[in-house]
């Protein structure tokens, strides 16, 4: 039954979602593309660093890829004045300070692009070391945009 | 106020999708990259086929690339046992109709990926008549497995 409830209210909460204007869009586009490179990095943290035995080369090249796919899209299309507020699949988390900082967030985006596209590079290599490597840069990159612009939960 | 509740309902039913077990992670991982993949096809049927005045290379590039990594990401891992029932952002629309169709599933699946890697290889060389006809394999591959195996909105 509670279960039921639940299921009901986050329907009809996504419904009134889908409604709204792109704002509410351009969120949920954003909440998806950080989910799937999200993912994708979970994969190579396991393969690279929790567990090297599982390591594959195939797995962690199409995660490299898909990360740096997400950096090379064009997200900051989708951070449009006044989406630091609304809701995409859940609240957006972005920080009001996005739109005083952009100078700072644009260096912290290049930097993320530029560690991504080399770890797609080393990936490919199969050099696991190399790869671990690259794969803290691209997390010391997410971790600094973060800190500066996203709410922390 | 109505905006206060629905947020409030919101983040509840998230927080409660949060802590429940793999298939619920499974569902939104699964939304996360197609919701990415859709945001990626809307940019090329744009710039390609709506408004093909505003067609940029390195952008529908981008998407093409971004189409593609989504599907060699290994989505089907994502589909275990009874992740026909469940929420990950909301409610899966997968059909039963996936377990016992494994075969036929497959089969798409590999036309989806054989399509979206050509459309990355077509889109690179900027021809938006070959990128156009390429895109309409895309599309035909997702319409295929969503008739398939998605409950229709």
């Amino acid at each position: 039954m509670k279960k039921k409830l639940t299921l009901a209210i986050l329907l009809a909460a996504t419904a009134t979602a889908a409604l709204a204007g792109p704002i509410e869009e351009n969120i949920r586009w954003r909440q998806s593309a950080y989910s799937f490179a999200a993912w994708n990095v979970q994969k190579i943290k396991s393969q690279v660093v929790d567990h090297p035995d599982t390591y594959n080369k195939d797995s962690v090249t199409a995660a490299a890829n898909a990360i740096a796919a997400v950096a090379n899209s064009g997200l900051g299309a989708l951070y449009t004045e006044g989406s630091d507020q609304g809701i995409g699949w859940k609240q957006t988390r972005l920080k009001p300070e996005f739109f005083l900082k952009k100078d700072e967030v644009t260096k912290l985006a290049n930097t993320f692009n530029e560690a991504a596209n080399e770890l797609a590079k080393v990936a490919a290599t199969g050099d696991v070391n190399l790869i671990k490597t690259q794969f803290g840069k691209v997390g010391e990159s997410c971790k600094a945009c973060h800190d500066l612009i996203r709410i922390k939960e």
